[in-house]
Formats: structure tokens, sequence, C-alpha cells
């Protein structure tokens, strides 16, 4: 395995979250052997960006994982991570933005927190956000993914007090495409309160918003 | 004049609304030759993007005419152009785009239209707008004047059933500075019945819906 | 349906203009969902951006709608949109620019509008648009589709009086490829009266012009 | 006051953190004005990019206030905001990034946050970080301030367990210029638990850093 | 002046064109020296992109030359270029072009050919251009000089069978600033026969006319 | 035919030349149709950008033509263009701009002049242009193709005197890809009389030549 | 042969290495007529950019050489070339660099000097770097080869006093993607003795590090 | 100083290069405090990017020094760096290099290297660079420094075995102004053996060059 990876077994005891693995670009039998690591390591693993190809080899293995065709994760927890206190509310714009959404949710989920789904609430058909806006108010930590405009983070961080990471998506098409409209959106924000990771990242919005929760204690 | 300046006293005929002028690079002595000729032609006349220095120089030349510092514009209007049926509302996401949404109003005002101004109702303090929507209801086009994150023209496009005129201002910085991340965002909406103009520019917006108010007749 | 969408039918009462589909990305499956909730809710339905399999399998369905493979819009109008009154002239630079204007054409007669095409009038042989002029003027409004150099909406803005909404077309390769050429010309152009909506968005700009013919009452 | 800002003091309860001023491009009239809404409504205030001349026309008009060159920030607090619990560090790459990190700082003290300043531990000379790594594994947020290529981030993220909030500064010249390649390093970091603020944006990630501090309870 | 620029005497044999010089940046001294070596070769001399400064102290140092300020071009032509038969034309979009567009003119002159101006002949106003086709359509070259959206080059390359070099001027705001728009424009037309130098570069422009002009014997 | 494409057979009368066709994009059932209106009009045809299976349906329906693969044309000549005196130069900087050159090539053949082929004479082994030079400055215009760093246009530039016409191509890879570094590079040009057409534009290039070569009478 | 490329085989005299081939785009059977004319003049020959099936192909007709799919090089080398002296390391930041990375070592090692290879030792998890520190300071020059946000060469060049040649590679995605994120980083870095060279030219790199080892005589 | 600056004086121990100074931006008095530390660390110090206004306070202030107004920097060098064996060549496109060329020339002396100057030897006028093919072919290292199209680094690095550092500079206008488009050019070189420093950095291509000449050995 020396020759196409190098897992950081050691992350966890620096970091507080343990190791996961990026699926886009590694061949199926590459992703089996570094699960059968991590189970070597007996810890829990997600992976991310996989395909439904890498998907079926690993179950072919008889490797015990699950595989989420929305989100596109594998998630093994033969041991589980230990549950994290707090909840993230997760927004979408869009029904097209829902598998950047999964994966951020997905990832909440596997390092122990509760996740509230609120997809389609775009600020297009604001009465869709602001009749729900007792949940979000809610949350301890608010994801906000959308791409087109790109509206929706600088909207909810002026109605909440909860830090908000905003997650630019690709959808879009024209002049901005590819996730530049709304990434530029949101970094240029009017609203206080919130963070930018990159476009489509929604594991990395998964990852700042359970640091966050670790400082409820 | 033939050497700085070719005027199109024609377009009135053409397009139902009469030359104007863009006063940005032309010398104190350019504009009072251009408006002498408007004079000659009986044409009330706008100047746009001017400075205080044009101004007075029209002063003291005893040109009749009004400066407004804040949208820059100098009007004459000898014979005033008629009356246009119809409110535009002009609609300002922050106190610093108010420029060029003056610039929009007084372009309206100038022809012969009703204009109603609704200033810092941007989307990170969402009650400002929604305090104001019969207003913004009430007007048959609505030009929607943001910088920053440029999420204004999205919002109410979304809750009104008038033509909306999006302009982006150069308010902002860093990623997207200069209006290139309003601009994006409103050419992105997922709201329908928004078209946009470049940055900044206020009177392309005023034309645009005093065009549009023509069709009411 | 619940998980992909949450369809706007209150959005007619809102705008004045019924909630349509962006078909692109969507599974055959879940766009005969989507028109099934439409008849459930007996509006018109259409759809933009569909793909001859997705026509096919509604086809196969039972669903009764009419598909357009030029402007790649499918239709369902069991209760047709009431009509509105007036006049829109669709007209492009190039052929290439047809599948871009049909879905502006297309659009707007789904609204209850009539549309006149004026296609392959491009800037190159003026003589082509010089000829049509009389047609253009009696539009109420105009869109003007082109990509290339996108010169189309400022020569038809300087010889009409009617609101000009420019679409650019990703028509063209090379530098400014992907629509920004004619998208920069449209929002730099030296007319009056012009907007621009995002590239190759004939809906968008159909919208918009339905919009302003509502202004006629 | 009306005609040139409308000040949000409900924003206090709606996200927890009072309205504050963004001070570029107001005349020093107008920041005193807004200093004595505040005070009538007994409010401390932090106003960010703020001058010199602004700062003595308040002094001149008898506003007890602070101004402070490095962050360009003035503080008048006449009743303090509620002290917040836990510590942020603000680390810098190089002295050129001082003034961003300052207002980061500024920010997170008017708040009621206690900071830990590391300044100039850039990339080039690790050991300079390396030897404060338990001064940085103490605070329960990182701000991550630096310009060029804007490593900091990445590297402190994999040291840590705290979310980072990472801001890149327009220092640096040639390609990438203008805060560019720093913005684009952050968001393409390879570690995880980093968001982005946008460019020389000190003040955003300090409200992100002290919405953060309030889960701690 | 060894230490500063290395003039190429040479070129003229090479090229059929002799040396010129690019003013911009150049102290008035160095400028002086320059037009000294220039006179002990007994070459012609034109200097583009010169300061009024620049052409002050030339005269105090009393060489002979003639300093045109719209053009910022100095000639100094004790012994002429022999002339150049054929006619270029130097048309405009509009005003705010001249600049760019004398430093074509004064160009083509100074190279011995001569030149027609047709200034201010945009495509907003479209009767102005074909009133003048004839005038047009007499020249063995066109320059065609604009800025805004930059259609002029690709409506006179329709009409007419002459090359066409087109140059972009950065006449022009917002999105596409600085020439970026008519450069695009230009190098997508859909007429042939159309060339492009750089933004502004009138004098760039010049010489290519020039060098065709030879084709003529 | 109405419906898919307005040929122009008024252009060579306007321009000197005749209408061409643009092959990209079109069905091989069009492209027929095209070349059938052409031959009813008895003009010689050429079209770009072909694919070989649209060269296959045009010889299996009988139509009298010569398929290139390499320049990617189709020629049909029933009766020729009129023989055009002088001589192009046609150079490249390496053999992955031949398909570029060669279209550039073969529209100059068509409208009656003479090619010279000098490829693969690229900066980086400056003694293969060196070697050549004789010829081609026997040539009245030259064209250089060329991709990478584009540095050919510039040192031919220097070196003749005929008009240089540069075509950037897509080829290269990596920072400036797709054309964008040698588009800069030929515009940024130290040499006089070279002006640009679009990325692998062959085709406008040699329109341009040809319209140069009309100058020789 | 002649028609699509031309050979030069005088370069090793100029510059000390011998002619290579650049494989992407080239037909199997071009690139073994190009291996036959190496073989002819008795010259080793690389072949960079290659596919499996030109890689099958040459192995069908007979060429003596070797196919590496990892780095995507082949070699023949009937007659090697000269041993280099000294030590080149060559770094990754992540497994997804290492086909540029290998690209690199294989073509060191063709031009005869030996390789260290320190892959996926990125800055997410600095002690993977800090252990090898000693290995990295024994080489004479070093190829950091990074995606993601590149900083990889900074933290290099900050620990050793070799030259450092930077590689930025097309790992990543959203904003930034395709290389450019590493890119403007490597340009902007802190650290003093970095040069860079084009996204993904691992190629480039190892002949810039071997023309550096001829230094040592 | 504490407060400003963290000097690193063990730079030359881990390196072999000693601290040195950017001098952009500093106040006269941060400069001349750090002139002092550098003194009684018995260093000698080169600051870059340094004022007339600079240089005068550190003459007042008695500070042994040397001011190059045309490299703009500043060095005091009590104790010399040890003499570095070895001649790099410095070249330069034309005249407006002239800065960047001698702040890479004077850092290469500094660091005990011979400099060999060639000025003005840009492609346009090629004859001058091959006349001095034997001096530039005498240097260890070449520093190619070219604004415009940046091709002197190619053709140099096509005639010579050494390796060459490329610098673009800022010198050009219009598209690829500000140094883009040699950049790119340098990037995208079809020559091996060049590596690229940021825009106007030539400090940083000679501290490359100097580490390459510590191979020499």
């Amino acid at each position: 395995m020396e020759t196409f990876a190098r897992l950081d077994f050691g992350r966890r005891e620096r970091t507080g979250f343990g190791e996961t693995v990026f699926g886009a670009g590694k061949t199926p039998e590459q992703l089996a052997k570094i699960f059968a690591a991590f189970r070597a390591e007996r810890q829990p693993v997600l992976a991310t960006r996989c395909t439904a190809e890498q998907a079926a080899h690993l179950a072919e293995a008889g490797v015990a994982c699950t595989w989420d065709p929305v989100s596109r994760t594998i998630v093994s927890d033969g041991r589980r991570n230990p549950p994290l206190k707090g909840l993230v509310a997760v927004c979408t714009g869009g029904t097209a933005d829902m598998p950047v959404a999964e994966e951020a949710a997905k990832t909440v989920e596997f390092f122990g927190a509760r996740v509230l789904r609120l997809f389609d609430v775009g600020v297009a058909g604001l009465h869709r956000l602001l009749s729900r806006l007792d949940d979000i108010r809610s949350a301890d930590v608010v994801i906000a993914v959308a791409g087109m405009e790109g509206a929706l983070g600088s909207v909810i961080a002026g109605l909440v007090g909860a830090p908000v990471v905003a997650v630019p998506t690709s959808v879009g098409y024209g002049a901005g495409a590819g996730g530049l409209a709304p990434l530029l959106a949101m970094l240029n924000s009017c609203a206080e309160g919130l963070s930018v990771v990159n476009i489509d990242n929604g594991f990395g919005a998964a990852v700042c918003a359970c640091r966050m929760l670790k400082l409820r204690r």
C-alpha cells in the first residue's frame, strides 16, 4: 500500500477526528486495500466521492460497508466514532444541491453528531425558508449549501446567531458557472458570521461544523 | 463641436427617448458646448457621471441647469420630456449603492415617470425588505441595485410580478470586487423575470424601465 | 416527490406566472412524477433543457405532452395559460443560435403571447436585418439572441424603441468562448434600452418579456 | 441620518452580536452621526476601516472613543459587550499581514473574548510556528491570516483540533496579487477543519470566531 | 545612451519601416538623447505615448519637432519618409476613441500614406456609418477603432472588401472594462477579413496598414 | 433550407470573396443541402471544420468535392475562383499546429493564391527558421501559426517587411492552455506589423491575407 | 516523416541533452516512425504523455522499449545517456501527484542521474516531511510536486539550501482547479530559491534539474 | 522591533544564504532598525524594493550603505558574503525591463557571484541576441528578463545548455498587461531547461541562480 497512500492514523490524536478517504481517482482495488488498513487499525472509515463501481467491488470483496448513492459516500464503522453533542442544520437552495448537502450530512453523522435536513429552501421562494426559521434557529451550526446566485448563506446568517458554513455548489451555467458565482457571492456576503469552503466541498464544511461542536463541552 | 461629438438628435424619433450625455472624460468646455447644442435644438438634456467641476463651469457659463452631487447628474430641461405613466421602484441593498440608485432615479424622473425610493433594504436584514413589500408590489417596474453578494434582485423577483432590472454595483472588496460578484449572482439568479445591466449602470437600467413603461398605453 | 423537488404552486399567485421545470439533470422518472403533480394541480407545465430520452419516457408513461427537439422543451397544457396581449420578436445572429432562440419563443408562446421569429439576421450581413426593420418595430418587446461578437442587441436597440432583452449564446470558440464575448459585448452596449440575461438563457429572457407585456393593460 | 444609513439595532436580538460600522467611504460627519445614534441606543460601537481623519473628527466632536491606527478601528464602549468565554489565537504569516490580523483581534476583544497574538510565524521558517505549537493548541478557535502563498492555514489545521478560520490578505504581487493566490490556496487546503472569509476580512473572521465561542456554554 | 536603449537603425533595411520610439516611461532627457541619435542618423522619428512635459522639454532643448496632444505623438521629420501610395480609413465608434484613432492616423501619415478620418460612427446609430459607406469603400485598408461592445469592425468588414485592422480601446467600464469586451468581440467577429491588434494600440494597427499598402506597387 | 441557414450569395459582390460554410455542428444532410444551393448558384464552395462523417455523406450523395482530413476542409469548385496574384507563406511553430495551418493554406488556395508551407520552424530551434529566411522574405503576406508561447509571429515580424497575420493555436496545457498564452503573446508582440485572429482561426487568417493580396493590382 | 515532425538531433550538441518526444496526440504509427528515426541516429529516446495503446503498438512493431504506466513514459535506450553526477529528490504532496512526479523521476533517470522518491509528504501532516528532512537535505536539487494549495515547495525551500523546482499539479477541484491554485501559490512563495514550471510539467522540471546537475563538475 | 518583524538570522545556517529585507511598505524608521539589527549580528544586508526616501533616511541616520536607484536596492556589507564561483548572465528583452534585471544583478553580486549584463536583446531584433551568443554560452546560469510577449527565455533556452531562470516583467499594456502575457508564455515555453519566478521578481531569480552556483564545488 506504501506505493499509493500513506494513511495518517495519528490524525485523530492530533486533531480529534480520524483520517478519511477521498475516493475520486482511486481504483476499486486501492480502495479495498485502504479499507482493510483501517480495519486493521480498528478505525471507522468514511470515503467520499465514490462511484457505484467502487462500492460494488468492496461488496464483492466482502468489506462490511454502506454505500449511499446520493452523497456518493461509503462508510464502514466496525467501531463507531464517539457521539458528538449538538445539532447541525444542513440547508440547500435547490434540489440540484442535494449530493453536496448529503455529503455534508453523512459526514456529520459519521463523526457522531445529529443532522437536520432542510432542502430546497432557496431565496427565490422566501416563504419556504421563513416557515422553517425556528428549526434553523434550533441548530448549533448551520451548513448552507447553494449554487446559482448563492444567496442562501447571507439570508440565513442574517437571521440566526449560530456560525454558518457556506458551501457553493457547481450548480448553474453560463457566466459564473462551475460554482464561481455562488463562491464569490458567499465571500462577499453582507451578513456576518459566515465562512466559506471550496465549491462542492460538503465534506469540508462538515468537518468544520464538527470541530465547532467540540467547543460544546 | 464636430471634432469631439456627433449628437444624435434623431434618436428620439427612432427610439422614443432623446439623446443624453455621458459626462465622464469630457472637459467642462466640451460639456458647455454640448448643452448649448441641445438648447439650440430645444431639447431637454441629461448628463450623467459629471463632476462638481463640470457643474461649476456650466453655472459660471450661465447654463440653466441643476447639479445633483449624489447621482452626479446635470439636468437642463428648458422644455420638459412628456410625462410617462407608471411607477418605478428603485431599491438598494446598502447605503453605498446610493449613487448608482440615484443615477437611475434621476434618469427615470428626467424621462417623465415617478420613482419610489427604497434604500438600504439588503438581504442581511430581511425584515427591512419584507416590511416594504406592498410598496414594491405597487410598482410597474423594479430596479434592484446591489453590490456585495447582489442577492437583492433574486429575492425581489421571487416576491413580485413586475419585471425587475438588476444593477450590480462595484461596492465590495477582495474576491469578486469591482462588481464581479453581484454581476455573476444576478446573471445566475434562480428567480425568473430578472434582467441585468452593466456594473454601476444606473442610467441604463432607467432607460430599460422607461421603455417598459411605454408599453402601458 | 418530496425528496427531490418542492414545487412552488403559489408562484402564479405571487408573480403572475406559474412554476416551470428545469429538465437538465433530472431522471425521466423524476420528470414524470413532476408532470403528474402539475396535472393534479390542473396547471399547464413547461419543462426546458429536456432530452429526447426524457420525452420518450413521458410518451411511454402516457403523459399528454409535446416535445420540441430544437428548443428541447416539453409542454403539457391540459388547461392553457390565459392569452397575453402583445408581440415578442425573437431575433438571432446566426443559425447556431436557434436552440436558444426557440427556447425563448416556445416559452413566450407557453405563457400566451405571440412570437415573431427573425432568424439569421446577424451584423456581418447588415442588409438582412435592415430589410426586416418594420417587422422588428412592430414588436412590443424584442429578444436578441446572438453568439460570436454579440453585436445584434446593440444594433437593434439603436433602431427601435421597444425594450430589448439580449441573450448571449455559447456559440463561438477560442478567446471569449462559451458565451463570454457576447455577454461582455451586450453588457457594454453603447445602445440604450438593452438588458441582459445569462448565457443561453432563452427561457429567462422570455419570462422577462412576458412580465413586460403584462404592463399592456 | 435616514438618508445614508439604516442602523439595525435589532441585530443583537436576532444574532447575538450588535450592529457594527464599516467606516470606509463614510464622511467624518456621517461617522459622527452614527456614533451618536449608537450612544442614544446605549450600545457599544465598533467601526472598521477608518482613517486617521475620521478619528480626528470624532475626537474634535467630543465623542469618547479609541482609535487604533494599525487595525484602523474606532471603538466606543460606553456600555461594554458582555464577556465571551474562550480564547482566539490570531496568527499571521508575515509582518505585512498585521493590519488585517489586528482588525480581527480588536473585533474579538470588542465582543468580549480574549486574544492570543502569534505574528510572523509563516511557513518559510517553520521553526517559528512549531516552537509556539502549545500556545496555538490552547486556543478554542484559530484565525490564520496570510498573504503570499497562504499556506499558514493548512499547516495549522493539520496540527490542531480547533476550528480554523483562514483570512487571505492582499499581500503579494505579480500573478495572484491582491489576495487571489492565498484565497485559492486556502479554499484548496488539503487540511480539514478550515473555512475561509474574503480577502483582508479580519472583521468577518472575528465574528465567525465569536459565534463559535458562543457554543461554549 | 547605451545604458537605456539600443536603437535599431537597421530595421528600415530589414522591414521597410524605420525604428520608432515608445515614449511612455522615458524621462524627457532620455527622449531628447534619442531624438538626437535619430538626427545623427538623418532618420525621421516618431514617438508615441508622449506627455506634454516630454514635448516641452524637447522644445526647450531646441529639438525641431511637432507635438500633437490628442494622439500624444511627437514627430521630427528633418528628412521625410518616402510617400506610400494608398488611402487608409480610420473609423471610430465614439468620441472617446479619438486618442487611439489619432495615434493610428498620425502614424500612417508619418509613414507617408493618406488618411481618411471617420469618427463617431458607432453601431448604436447605424445611419451615421451607412451614410459614409462610399467613403469607407474608397479606402485600401480600414482601421476600425472601438471600445464598449466593439462591434464596429464586424459591421464594416461585412460591408467592404478591404482588409480591416480592428483596434479595441479601453473605453468602457464594469464587466469587460479596460478593453476586454471589444477585444473579445473583435476576435470573435462573425465577419471575415478582420484582424486585431492589442487594446489601444493605434500605432500597431497603423504599421500593419502601411505594410499592406506596400503590396500596391 | 430557410430554416437552418440564410446563405449570403451577395457577399462576393460586397467584399470580393464569396460565402463559405462553417461545417462544425451541421448535420451531413444540412451540409449536402448547402452544397446543392451553391451548385445552383454556380459558385465554388469551401466548408471548414468538417468531419469525416460529413465528407462521407457528401460522397455518397454524389456531390463532387474533395475532403482533406488534416485541414478538415471540403472543397467543391465546379467553377473556380479567379486566380489571385501573390504568395502567402504559412509557417508553424510545431507539428501540432498543422491542422490550423492547413486550414489557412487550403483557404488561400481556394481563393486562388499560391501558398508556401514552412512547418515546424518554432523558436526553440532557431536555426530551422533562420535557414529558411529567404523563402519567408519572398512572400507577400506571412501567416504565422503557433501554440505554446506563440513567439513565432514576433520573431518573423522582426525579420521581414510583409504584413504578418498571427494565428494562436490551442496547442499547450496547464496555465494559458486553450491558446490563451500564444494569443496574449501575439497581442503583446514587441515586433511591429503583426495582427492577430482568434485562436485556431486558420480560415480567418487566410481571408485577411487574400484581402491584402487584392491590393496588388 | 517530414510531414509531421522535424526532429532536432543537433540539440544535444547545443544544449547537452538530446531531443525527446511529446507523445500526446501522436498516432501509434507516427510514434513508431519517430522511434525508428532515433534508432537510426543511435540516440536513446524518451517519450512522455504516452498511452497504453501507443506502447502496445511499439511492442507489436518490435521496437525495444519500456513502457511505464504510472509516468506514462516510453524509453528506448539502445545506447544510454552518459551518467550525470548528483542526486535529485522528487517529493509529492499527495498520492494523486504521483503520475507527474514519476514523469519527473523517469526523465531524471533517463538523463543519467539518481532519484530519491519522497511521496505523500504534504503539509497537512507535517511530521511526514520533517521525519525525512535529512534525506531531502542530501539531494543536490529538489523537485517539489504538489496540487491542492501547493505549499510543499515553500516549506521545503525554507528548510534546505538546494535549488527547488516546483511543479504544480492539476490535482484539486472547485475554485483554483486545474492547477491554478498551486501554480499561483508557488509563484507567490514567501520562501526563496524556488522556481516554477508549468502545471503537470514533470518532464520540464526534470530537465531543469539535470541542467543544474551539469554545474557539478 | 519585535512588533513589526521577526528576522531569521538562522536562515544562513539552514539554506546557505542569509536573511534579506523586502523594503516595500516599511517606514524609513523600521528599515533603519532592521539595518541596525543586522549590524548587531555582523551580517551583510540587502534590502530590495526600496525608495529614495528610505535611502535618504538611512544616510541621515548614519547607516553605512549604498543605494542604487535603478534596482531600488540598498546594500550594507560591513562583513561581505563569501565569494561564489561562477558567472550569471542577466539578459533583458527591452530597456524597460532594466529595473527588474538590475535587482537580479545586484542580488547575485551581493551573494558573491559575477554578473554579465546583456540588456535590450529582445526577439524583435534577433541579430542583437545572436551576436552575443558566445557571451551567453560562457555563463553558468542565465536569467532571462522580459515583458511584452516574453519570448526571450524560450529563444535562449533553445540555444544554450545552462539552466535558464525566466523573469516575466510587468512591462506591456492591454490584454495580458501586468506581466500576465510573458508569465504564461514562459510557463508554456516549447524550449526545455527553463523555470520561472513571479512577475518582476528579479530578487527571487537571483537567489535561485546562486543556489545553483553552489553546486559548482
